[in-house]
């Protein structure tokens, strides 16, 4: 604790890396704990199940 | 902002479509906010990763 | 089971009522399932604790 | 309602059946609710896809 | 990590106590970890927030 | 969308306001997405509400 959840796309290891450990980064520059603290947890999900003003991205995206 | 999250079984797309379309829709009509501020992301689970009453509802509609 | 949680700002009680209804025969309508089966919990957030384009919303609307 | 939320790394249906029998019956002895009344959505997460002290657990197990 | 997340009512801290405790033991007799890997955030909703078939708790409790 | 959930203990505006700024730029420099795309939000829980390791943490900073 604290938890961060990362609601997003579908994202590359590399990009996996490096988001984990400047979410991580930031958050213990902000509140006085030390990096073991903090987990973070990325999910992402397929355009299709993502929709923004009534539209699914994956439709959205196509056009 | 608003963020409306749905955690139910697999759907198919039209189904999709139609969920973001109309969450979206009621949502809209009860907060004084244009449908581009809402976000709808579908969480598909597996039966056997959902358990009411203690039971995997994998198990229990095998039954 | 399905769950539906919305994330947004404080509403009134008849907001609440309206969003609840209004939610859930929405997805009654898409899955086929009674309106029995569907959860909506309401996360009341303080603008304070919102953040987009990296700002407070209770900052971005004092301006 | 109640709902529970379990977050953690794959694991195998007698896991999960386990699982969510024994969330419940803890759950139940503590509120007095009957057994009915809970959902346990059991969410899988790739080792690649947590965090923990900003280095991903897909990396910190191989080493 | 593991993270699990319990939305439900108001709850005294007595049962706050007994859910964090038995939630933790019924886990760690499940997966192979040991219970300082596990993580509760116990999440109380008022039952104006909550709708069950469409309906807020807070009115159909009044009933 | 994306969507990024921090939930951790209460904290001051001006924690808030740095949190939201640098999670956001964290992000942004991670996926290749406006600032504008990111939304964030902070759940703040009481040290009642959060438990580790079977205790909750309202006792454990007690002793």
């Amino acid at each position: 604790m604290p938890y961060i959840s990362f609601d997003g796309p579908k994202l590359t290891k590399e990009q996996k890396e490096k988001l984990v450990k400047k979410l991580t980064e930031a958050s213990t520059s902000v509140l006085s704990m030390p990096k073991e603290a903090f987990t973070v947890v990325i999910k992402e999900n397929d355009l299709e199940n993502i929709g923004v003003a009534g539209e699914l991205l994956a439709n959205k995206y196509k056009k």
